[in-house]
């Protein structure tokens, strides 16, 4: 699996240590970022290892979407009332069975105080809703619908839009991993670039240290506090995937090319527990301004969910349901009825006069389309649409002429993030851990010294996702976990 | 997770063994019996601990079928040609992308002469051949189809019956549990039942012994050669389902109720790595030969699988793509085509004399089922079905009056193995392990004197299953496991 041993080294195997510190973070994205910041603000010695030669991660090649509410002061801004009650039902819904109800509750509660100290850091977000469904706003707009209003979450949890979109001209992940790598410089945090975790070191079940690597020279930590594996993902481990998501495997990642999976089996190795290592996010290349004014359908011409949900779910369904065997089918007002600005210069791959010509153009089966937009149109000609619930706003009869999209193509051109193959993932399982970040074993107890957050770690979710939950479940429980390894620390030298 | 500890205890804190063997295998199912059976017959002294107090486990509940092929006895008896190729063909693609394919050769090359040693153990089968999709056949036919003649499998491998089904009046596996239990008290083996492995005692990197418990008795085994988990899948266990495999959850669980995961975990706890833990076999109450004469819709009345596959991948996709909200449509000629013997019994839930009445009465959207049928027969006019391509000799225009069957309730009745929630599940994911049986750690390295079979391992399998791949696929490795177990022993006496 890996190109070195992952096992834990008895103390008593290490020769001598080159570093004692009280927190060690390794992994220099998000969740590493604010354990460093938090653990530092808490009186710790922290130094971070980095595998790269700088921080940033997979989180600054991501949107910057943040899933904050609650009542933000951008949401009050923009004239929406909401409550961590609201919220909580909305992320225990839309994150799946399953997913870590005391994690979702602490989140929610706590939303609006996290805003605030990420605003403190000098993270920006702007006070405008961009008011449609989307990936990322096409303009530097800072709140975004995440699917609240569609069905069945609108009858679920009052809707109120929480995506927070750290400010930024296209994707905003990099503008957040200037500013909190900027806070870490200002620290007194020490950051080991170039270096990579190799083994952790135990004392019985106890972490108390770190060998690391940096090019061909073995570095040493001994830990006091703890060790936080913010490592991120396993999207780019091959062999992890096909043993654990298998239908990730292939696609293109949505990551720094970094997230090989080695902190979770570090801490595996060392006894901790993982869960819902199967989940995945699933970004499709469509774009949702125009699968949701005409539908989204599989490879047998049928819809198979409301296209005003948040469009990962629509991604999660297309790959895991449906093959991503998927096409957006509309017609011509619908089209252009979508914003110049947000349509990313995309146009369709099939124009047809009818939809015989269309499904038989696209090699679906003879009468597909036809039978699934006249149902379609039947009941859109009322309003409604009964089969998948899609608001009402979006609903109306599509006539001729029309066209498909093949999200397999991969519409969203790179230079606006997009990827080649119709759709990036990444992986959502991890290791378990507790609110403080600290990683359970396999009889449910914390191993004394290893904290994780991020997405090394299951975090908040279970199979579901909304854009947001990474970076805010990211960056709450890192700091959470920095906090808790830094209070270990003091306790200990104590 | 669990009600005590399943941390490995190094051997120094066990301060004295209670027996003392070569062999140790934990689980008295299946792989467990024939482990024990290969271990004996190399000359190794084995104990047998089992949970309950007898032998048998969920193999004894189970169908009783056995996926073999490649020429057996009653396939050439049946007058069918096979060969361990198209076997091989067929296993890899209905198993899934990730099956392992180094075991699926073995078995498939090997399968012969394990059919063979089953039927010199005392295994009875019957030369005859069950002709049309059944879970297991109303007769005690001795032969069925697995889906090998359905698209997309009859392309890619010619097809074979390779179903066989342990001679018995209904469910077979206890017909094949009492043959091998037999066989082990013929046997040297020692069996101790009413014993629980609650940890495994480890010499450094080495497992060397079990802790387990006999009522309120600690009893300890020094372990010379290995220790054989064969203690089953994770399927009563509802904190593992929920962490793993969480769409399992709430289901009836097709087990004798001991499946609760312990030595998986047991495994884990001293290293061990596992793969596909959220893979699942779902057995949903329909009875094939009706839903292969009519259609499997899904709440939106939609057809969602060509209904001549194994009725495990309708299951599959049922539960995992579906929610189980799923219903078998047929009309009266197809009701009366079902032979007697095969109907269990069972009357549709719901009848009318127009779809749209049908749709009206089981809630489908205004429209579905009308529209549904409507497609399936304009095609079915000319023995076609370009949306799902199930085999000519099954398609055939549905006429009035027509009737529903909800898979839900539960349809086959509890004395004839069914179930009361729709649905019967168990666990495919396990541990990782090599073609011997040596349990994998994360490193890809086997663990010395540990070793795994059966269900507690991932084997064979990716996502997909098939019947007769978990009692196959025990048996085989089993005997494997135990045979590699016993050498170990014999090697480390020398």
């Amino acid at each position: 699996m890996f190109t070195s041993s992952v096992r834990p080294i008895p103390v008593d195997q290490v020769e001598a240590f080159d570093h004692d510190v009280d927190v060690l973070v390794v992994g220099f994205g998000c969740a590493g970022a604010s354990a460093a910041l938090e653990a530092d603000a808490a009186g710790a010695q922290v130094v971070i290892l980095e595998q790269r030669s700088g921080g940033g991660g997979s989180s600054a090649l991501s949107g910057g979407e943040m899933y904050l509410g609650g009542g933000t002061s951008v949401q009050r801004a923009c004239g929406f009332d909401d409550s961590a009650s609201a919220m909580e039902a909305f992320l225990l819904a839309a994150l799946g069975p399953d997913c870590d109800p005391e994690k979702v509750r602490l989140y929610c509660e706590n939303s609006v105080a996290h805003f605030d100290w990420l605003v403190d850091q000098g993270v920006p977000f702007k006070d405008s809703l961009w008011p449609t469904p989307t990936w990322v706003p096409p303009t530097d707009d800072g709140l975004m619908w995440m699917g609240e209003k569609a069905f069945p979450f609108a009858d679920l949890a009052v809707p109120a839009p929480r995506g927070h979109r750290v400010t930024a001209d296209g994707f905003g992940g990099k503008v957040l991993m200037d500013v909190l790598c900027r806070r870490v410089s200002e620290s007194t945090v020490d950051v080991h670039v170039d270096t990579v975790a190799l083994r952790l070191v135990v004392d019985g079940d106890q972490v108390v240290g770190v060998v690391a690597r940096h090019f061909d020279t073995t570095v040493t930590y001994r830990v006091r506090g703890g060790v936080v594996i913010t490592t991120g993902g396993f999207a780019d481990n091959k062999a992890m995937l096909a043993e654990h998501a298998p239908a990730l495997v292939g696609l293109p990642v949505n990551s720094d090319g970094g997230d090989d999976g080695r902190g979770i089996a570090l801490a595996q190795a060392a006894g901790g527990a993982v869960r819902h290592m199967s989940a995945g996010q699933v970004g499709i290349s469509l774009i949702p301004g125009m699968a949701v004014r005409g539908m989204v359908v599989d490879d047998r011409g049928r819809r198979f969910i409301n296209e005003d949900v948040y469009p990962g779910l629509i991604g999660q369904a297309a790959l895991f349901k449906h093959g991503l065997r998927v096409w957006v089918i509309l017609d011509e007002e619908a089209f252009e009825a979508v914003p110049e600005v947000e349509r990313w210069g995309v146009r369709p791959h099939h124009v047809a006069e009818t939809l015989a010509e269309l499904e038989a153009e696209i090699g679906m089966p003879d009468g597909s389309l036809v039978s699934t937009v006249g149902e379609y149109n039947r009941h859109a000609e009322n309003g409604d649409d009964p089969y998948f619930h899609k608001a009402p706003e979006w609903v109306r009869p599509l006539r001729s002429p029309f066209a498909a999209i093949d999200v397999r193509r991969g519409i969203v051109p790179p230079e606006h993030g997009g990827s080649s193959g119709g759709a990036e993932v990444f992986t959502i399982g991890g290791l378990r851990t507790s609110t403080e970040g600290e990683v359970f074993d396999l009889d449910g107890r914390p191993i004394p010294g290893l904290y994780g957050a991020g997405r090394a770690t299951s975090g908040l979710h279970s199979w579901g996702y909304i854009s947001g939950t990474s970076l805010g479940d990211g960056t709450f429980f890192g700091r959470r976990a920095g906090i808790a390894a830094a209070r270990r620390s003091s306790t200990s030298a104590e």
